[in-house]
């Protein structure tokens, strides 16, 4: 119900307004274009907002975390209750994405869609436990096709109540030890793709590990045999919590008209879903970075998004998103704040 | 005088310190490596310093200011004029590096040190011209090798003042329509390359336009002859004095063990003037961004820095450099104020 009504809701956006925003940028004293991209996050998120002279964004970011049963066939580096401990680490400020935000002066929120932990009363977390952690998916379906729609609703439901907390600016970021696997999975069973093509080290495995990665990967698609035109089936058959609540958050922001900051590798499986419910969602996007992960490459060009950052980043929970999030930031304030050829009374083009 | 007592205090960073800081950072909550350059620029930044954990820096980005004689060849799209113009609309808070150094926290100086024009009393800008405009190049040397080192000592001066007033991070910027020329006549006559494959459009020029700074700077550098092996020589008479000052910048930081992050095009010409004339300063440069002009490739290259942002950005001021320091002042938070696996309890790899 709610999945179907956020579906229809997602419209194109008036991108007359892009023309309109360049011009006031054509005006400013700088020769033309010559902020390059900084120019092209300012038109995009005028486009985006559907206002030409939208206000600085109020900035959240999502972290998902969920477990993953496919961690039994050891495809990560790290056990899996780093997962449950890296959620503590969040609420108490001292992780990656809590210095960087801070930094980005967006605040973090942390959703417990699917860890494999009672975390009791919390202070801070978002409590949207859909499952404790997913199945493995070389013996079965991960989640079952009702679970992937709990996990959408759940993101969609978080969009909605952070939009109308006056949040105007996304960014998607997850934690689930495990989690490259189910998304190299979905980009293989989305783009068609050999699962050697599109896997990576993850947090850091070896050789061998990689090799069995892949081979992990291949059972799943071969016992589940996910519908590549159906992506509820790939997130459910495939995928994780974690991915589903990020796909559900770009696909609840859309309907409300708010970009979405996507982070790495993860999140991009996230926003592919998001896509393949409703392509208008990519509309709402912007890439934040480009991931050492080598299947993100092929999700960006299927999402046709280009990468803000490359810094060879590969930690996920949002962070090179919040580094992003200061570039749109830029963007806007330089749309906003300076002086144009007239007012400045310098001399325009010979 | 001071040019060589500089030159001579300028030593290479002690690059043990990079094993120390890559140490603490691989005991932070995250993969091994998996916040890539940050982690890169905040060693760098530790060595550079010499302090096993330096303080958030206190950042200045100095726009140094002049004009060109080669501007009456008519290599630019913009009147000469518009060079006092950006000065009068830097001082009031209107223009792209204004926006930029306020998002990134930084603060903007305004360096007089060669533009064509009496500014009289004017708040806020610091007065050290030099000359008045730079000659034509395609006549004669741009500058007497006298004026060139007064440049120098210029830039070296500003960088002492500053340094003693608490700033530990510095950027160079610039302004001086037709800057772009002397810039490929410096990579021209450092790489030795044809001015043809180091030229570019610079704010905006047409096709024959184009053809016609090609030659321009083809005939300053048969009628001038720099030696390529002498800096100093390059820069008087094909350069010009905001270069000389950003070299001069460059110098008096590396002196006093302070970081610059190098902007653009023009900012880099400054930059291989300074490695020509002391080679250990390139170990305190931070290339910001991957310009759109041409020749910014080869200059890089030849310094061995590897540009943090590619933005298509061809605005110069220092807009780019200004982008730069946040995520350098990412790298360092990240370094000084995440959790380790010992503080948050979480295990490590298995």
């Amino acid at each position: 119900m709610l999945l179907d009504k956020t579906i229809a809701s997602i419209l194109p956006p008036d991108e007359s307004l892009a023309k309109l925003a360049q011009q006031r940028l054509d005006n400013l004293t700088k020769p033309v274009g010559s902020l390059g991209r900084l120019e092209e996050l300012a038109c995009r998120y005028v486009v985006m907002r559907g206002e030409a002279v939208p206000d600085l964004p109020k900035k959240a970011i999502f972290t998902f975390a969920g477990d993953h049963g496919v961690t039994e066939e050891g495809v990560s580096a790290f056990p899996k209750e780093v997962t449950r401990q890296m959620v503590y680490n969040f609420l108490r400020g001292g992780a990656g994405i809590n210095v960087l935000a801070r930094h980005a002066g967006a605040d973090v929120f942390v959703v417990d869609i699917g860890v494999d932990h009672d975390f009791g009363e919390l202070d801070g977390l978002l409590q949207r436990k859909v499952v404790s952690g997913t199945k493995n998916f070389t013996k079965g379906p991960a989640m079952t096709r009702e679970e992937a729609v709990r996990t959408l609703e759940t993101g969609i439901a978080i969009a909605s109540e952070y939009a109308d907390r006056g949040y105007s600016l996304f960014a998607t970021g997850e934690m689930g030890i495990g989690n490259t696997t189910p998304s190299s999975a979905i980009v293989a069973a989305v783009a068609g793709a050999p699962a050697a093509e599109v896997t990576g080290r993850g947090t850091g495995i070896s050789d061998a590990a990689l090799q069995n990665k892949v081979r992990v990967i291949e059972q799943g698609l071969a016992l589940n045999r996910p519908n590549p035109e159906d992506a509820l089936d790939i997130l459910a058959k495939v995928g994780g919590a974690e991915i589903g609540g990020i796909a559900g958050l770009i696909l609840g922001a859309a309907a409300r008209r708010i970009p979405v900051v996507i982070d790495g590798f993860i999140s991009t499986a996230g926003a592919l879903i998001a896509h393949g419910i409703a392509p208008a969602a990519r509309e709402y996007m912007f890439a934040a970075h480009a991931s050492v992960e080598i299947g993100h490459r092929i999700m960006l060009k299927r999402l046709h998004l280009q990468p803000m950052l490359d810094l060879n980043l590969r930690l996920g929970e949002g962070t090179g998103a919040a580094l992003a999030m200061f570039l749109i930031d830029g963007g806007l304030k330089i749309y906003r704040e300076m002086a144009t050829f007239g007012e400045a009374g310098v001399s325009t083009e010979e």
